[in-house]
Parts: structure tokens; C-alpha cells; sequence
């Protein structure tokens, strides 16, 4: 596995294909997380790219079917945008300590990062091409190999054509000023701000413009989230709310879970993030179970990116249970209990996150 | 006040301004809600409109201010938009049921409806008065005064500019294919699908393409979503989370609370929301709490209109409550305990809608 560029102390939650978080302490670091420190989801190998050779197709409900090699790309008007991706399984683990269900990737609350991508906005390929009537979709597809023999396959998804032509949809060729490390989509991936990371299509092979969603396994079958009372003998994979825009969630990410911090003023600490173009509009903490509320201080607020909150406290000595929720700009808040929005694949846990902590005596 | 065209059996909650929503039978009886039952939110007596003399004005930040009558506003290419409106204070019974505050209208769970809207796009008015640089929002300002003296003002309240770019916002003449109803905006309003209420502002005087929202008092201090510590003696008006998109929401509407059902197989029914382009994808009652949850069958579903849902059950002689709660399709769910997100002004009630109902012995 290509895992050139990372950090060593990333949390290795699978080496092949490789999945790595941040510890907590490293997310919080920075409003913009290092590259040697993004949080990596692949379904796959990463696959070796021959730039030179490398071509982007567009086709499907265009005009100009287009075939375009990096240097094309990079030759459109070049754009940034800071964007938060976020795994759709981000927060797992404590979905999995209250029901366990085998197979799927344990994240912490770390299976998310931000950066500034460099690149061109999807909006300028797509009217180069010129989108037929009809079209309502936009499918990608990765370099990315799955399954064995005759049921090989890319890794693909889609957003809808009206996601494709906001400014902020790019195709990336920079992570934070450098070229996209291999394990991160080089030469060029979709970023897709807004919406669960697995839309965000690295290794990009084909844009396709469609009147359906993509039919790919990861978009059609897999990323769906499913009632609690369905498990993996009774569902029908066809059914399921078909994931994009990302819930309203939040972290505690300081203090951490059991520690022991000493007497005075505490500080709590974590990051707050929604989906589509809405914005974090509030934070708050309750150390008595939701009942009375204490508003937190919030980093910069803008859509498609995670703000960093803060609350400092003056504590007594002994153990405290801190939970939290963060608000959208449509009042959509965080459900309260875990138990409740528990399903079997653990993905959009937004449940309100609890960490307990001491206060040591003076 | 001019209630003209109102069903008789509507529950009036204030008479001057006119504020009345349908029953819950009556709100339930078709997803289109006929004119006489759709809910009516006021803040002022209906202006009385002479249509020769009217005119729209649409000014700010374009390159051509125009000055539109009626017919010219016709003459514009005509469109239709299914749109539902929510009051933002919808289903505030149930919140100051549990802690109340005087001054605000006790709206059930019907202070909404779903209508059927005729009218031009407001982009189409835009593209002709051509969109200045730097515009960000557009503000609108109705034609019903509020205060008194040299205190007078009107109505209004904005949208993003990005908002009124979508076609689905209109200037509706035209309600279920009859011109408005005086109560409802006659002879223009606004339609901003996906919106709380009042950002749809009726009897339309003026339209101001702008860099900021609105300065009007019921965008820039009024219909926030304030923090549950806050109240009226601490507020600061300046604060607080001005509403716009819509939160994902649902009641129960039959049974009614307190209702005897006969023995056998009992429907339960309601409607579900949620806001700016975004649908309801499931939705989901539960006899015990939250633990075990039932799926219900989901009427038509589309963005900017609610959809209504159905669960047969067959249930044991004797006390039921059961719980409801809608999925959007950013996998927002709502807040389990309506204590929770309470707030003084009784704004965005979506925690989950309890009914409590019994079934007769056979």
C-alpha cells in the first residue's frame, strides 16, 4: 500500500486496503489538517497512475464527449475551496460499543479532516461538454479496483447535477498547496464539499452525466442508511436512504474520555459540522444531561467546512459527564441518544457526544 | 379584517391580526389543502389593495429598478410550484405545554398547509432587472403596516439571493389556481418553498436586491431561534439563530389525543417536512418509546411539499402512546424530548409528536 507522505502516528485502522484516522489531539490541532495527517478512507488498493498516460473522460448526456489529460485539466481557471470530508461510518465506534456489528471499518471521531483543494470547478468541465436536456445526474468513477476475476469493478458514486454546478464541486489536483498524494487521489479527484467523503471520487477516471444516480455498488447498494430494526439477514439493499448531504454533528475532542485533568478552569473543546451549503450556527455543552445549556465560542463559521468550538468552565473536583450538540442553519440539532438512531452498518452517527473526565482536588 | 373565502370551522386562534389553522381533520383530508382551510399567520390587518394603483418595485443592486403592475407581472412567462408553508412557530402548543410564555399564538400542529402556487419566477424578475455585483440577498417588504405613529413599518424579510435563484421561488398571483385570497397576499406574494412562513411575505410592495438580509424587525430580531437559557428578560435580539431553511418535522394527526379507537386494526397518520430542497425519506412511529420502530408508508414525496404517511397496526386492547419521527435526506432525524429544545419564543418544535390514544375491547 502507497502510504507515502503520512503520519506515523496515525491510528491504522485497517493496513490493506489502508484506513487511518488522526488521534484527537492531532485533529484539533489545526482548523486545517496537515496532509500527512488527513484522516484516509479507501475501499481498495490504491492504484498506480501513469500521468502521462492519464486521461478524464466526460460522456454520458453531453454534447462534446471530452477526454481530458491532467495538463488539459490544469490549463481551465484554477479555484480553491476549504472543505471538510467526512466518512459516512465517522463516529462508529461508539455505535459499535452499543450494538456490535462486525465488518465495517471502527472509526473514532476522527474519520474526518479539512483542507484547501486546488483545481477547477466541475461547473466549467461540464459546460465545456455541454449538458444535454435530461440530465440529472453526475456519476463518477475511480482508478480504484474491486472484486476478483469477472466481477471486477471501480470504486463510483454521483451527486446530483444541480450539486455539480455549485462553485464549490471541484476537481482537485492540490490538497493544502501540494499535488494529491497517491493514497489521496493523485493525479485528480472529485471533491464534493457538502456531502459524505465517499462522493468525493478519487483517482478520477470518468465524469459521467446521467438521468439516474449512479449504479455503482457504493452508490446503489452500499453508503445507505437503514432503519435499527434492519440487520444484515433481513435487508434489502435496495431500499435505504440513499446518503449524500452530510447531518449535523459534533465532538468532544478535549478533554478525553477518562482523564483526569487538574482543578481550575477546564476548557472543552471540539469540532462542529453540517452538510450541503448550510452553516454551524450554534454549539453547546450540558454537564447535566441536557438539561441546562452553556453556549460555546465557535471558530469561523462558513458553509461546506467544520468550525472548532470551545467552552471553558470553572469546575469542582470529582467526575463530570459532558455531552454536546451543534445546530444547523435550518434548526436541525443532534438526536440525544445513540440507542436510538443505532444502525447496522454505523454510518451518520450524530448522536449528541458524551465524554467523562475528572476534576482533580487543588 | 377581511377573512373572505375562510371555512367557518377553522380554529381562530386571534381574531385582529387573523390567525386561524384548519383541524387536524381538516388539515389531513387532502395533500393539496383547499383555500378556505389553508392555515392564516398575520401580523397585521389585510391591506386593502387597489390593483390599477399597484405596483411592484423591484430595486437595489440592479442595473434597471422596475416599477410593475400586475399585468406586467402576468405577462411574464406563468409557472406552478407545489409548495407547503410552515409557520415557524408551528406546534408550539406542545412546547409551552411544558413551560408556558404569554404573547405568542398557541399554534397546533396545523399551522401549516400545502397549496398549489401560480405566478413567475422571481428569477425571471431578476434577469430582467439584471443583478448587480456584490448582491447577496433579496429583501422583500409587504404591504401591511405594523406599529404606530412615526413607529409605523411594514412587513418583510429576505432570502438568500442564491435562494431566489431557484425556480421553484415565485411570485404567485394564483393559489390552487384561484387569484389569492386578500388573507393570503392579494394580489403578489412571495413563494419561498423549503422556507419558514414568513420569508414568503404577501401583498408584495417592493423587491430590494441587497448585500446584506433584511434590517426589517421580523428578519433581523424577530423569528430567531434563541438557546433554552435565554428569555425575555435576558435576550439580546441581536443574537440568536435567524431562521430560514426549514428543520425535518412531522405530527400525528390521527388518532387525536385521548381518542377511543375500536378494536382491530388502527391507522395511525400524519404528515412529515423538512426544508430547502431537501426530502423526507422516511419516516418511522414507535409504541414503546423510541425502541422499537415501525416504518410508515409515505405519500408522494418531493421537495418543497410535505408528504403524509400511514401505519397500520394491529394493536392489544387498552392505553397507547406512540412516538413518530421523520428522516430527511441528509439523515437529520428529530430531537426525542421536546424539554430540550425549548425556547422562549416557541420557534421550530420538531421534537418527536407523542399521541397517546386508547383501543376498546371487542
Amino acid at each position: 500500500m502507497n502510504t507515502s507522505g503520512k503520519h506515523p502516528d496515525l491510528i491504522v485502522q485497517q493496513q490493506h486496503p489502508f484506513n487511518a484516522e488522526p488521534t484527537l489531539t492531532q485533529l484539533l490541532q489545526a482548523p486545517i489538517t496537515p496532509n500527512d495527517l488527513f484522516f484516509a478512507r479507501n475501499h481498495a488498493p490504491v492504484p498506480a497512475v501513469d500521468v502521462d498516460a492519464y486521461r478524464l473522460s466526460v460522456t454520458g448526456l453531453v454534447e462534446h464527449p471530452l477526454e481530458l489529460s491532467l495538463d488539459d485539466v490544469r490549463r481551465l481557471p484554477k479555484t480553491s475551496v476549504t472543505a471538510t470530508l467526512q466518512c459516512a461510518g465517522n463516529r462508529r465506534k461508539a455505535v459499535f460499543a452499543y450494538k456490535h456489528v462486525v465488518g465495517e471499518v471502527p472509526w473514532g471521531d476522527q474519520a474526518i479532516s479539512n483542507a484547501v483543494w486546488g483545481g477547477v470547478r466541475l461547473s466549467a468541465v461540464l459546460e465545456r461538454a455541454g449538458v444535454l436536456e435530461g440530465a440529472q445526474h453526475v456519476a463518477c468513477l475511480g482508478l480504484d479496483e474491486l472484486g476478483q476475476g469477472d466481477k471486477r469493478f471501480n470504486f463510483g458514486g454521483s451527486i446530483p447535477l444541480k450539486k455539480a454546478q455549485y462553485e464549490e464541486v471541484i476537481l482537485a489536483y492540490e490538497m493544502n498547496g501540494a499535488p494529491l498524494l497517491p493514497l489521496h487521489g493523485f493525479p485528480l479527484r472529485l471533491v464534493a464539499p457538502g456531502y459524505i467523503g465517499a462522493r468525493s471520487v478519487k483517482w478520477l477516471a470518468q465524469v459521467c452525466v446521467q438521468q439516474t444516480p449512479s449504479s455503482n455498488h457504493y452508490q446503489a447498494r452500499a453508503y445507505k442508511l437503514f432503519a435499527p430494526h434492519v440487520d444484515a439477514k433481513t435487508v434489502d439493499w435496495d431500499k435505504g436512504l440513499m446518503l449524500g448531504e452530510m447531518s449535523v454533528n459534533s465532538s468532544i475532542c478535549v478533554p478525553e474520555q477518562g482523564e483526569t485533568l487538574a482543578p481550575g478552569v477546564v476548557e472543552i473543546k471540539g469540532y462542529a459540522i453540517t452538510g450541503g451549503d448550510r452553516t454551524v450556527e450554534r454549539v453547546e455543552v450540558s454537564l447535566d444531561g441536557g438539561l441546562r445549556w452553556v453556549e460555546a465560542r465557535l471558530s469561523r463559521v462558513e458553509p461546506f467546512a467544520w468550525c472548532f468550538w470551545t467552552v471553558r468552565l470553572d469546575l469542582e473536583p470529582g467526575t463530570h459527564r459532558v455531552v454536546a450538540r451543534a445546530w444547523d442553519s435550518a434548526a436541525n440539532t443532534q438526536p440525544e441518544d445513540l440507542a436510538k438512531v443505532w444502525n447496522f452498518k454505523g454510518y451518520m452517527n450524530n448522536a449528541w457526544p458524551r465524554v467523562t473526565f475528572d476534576v482533580g482536588r487543588a
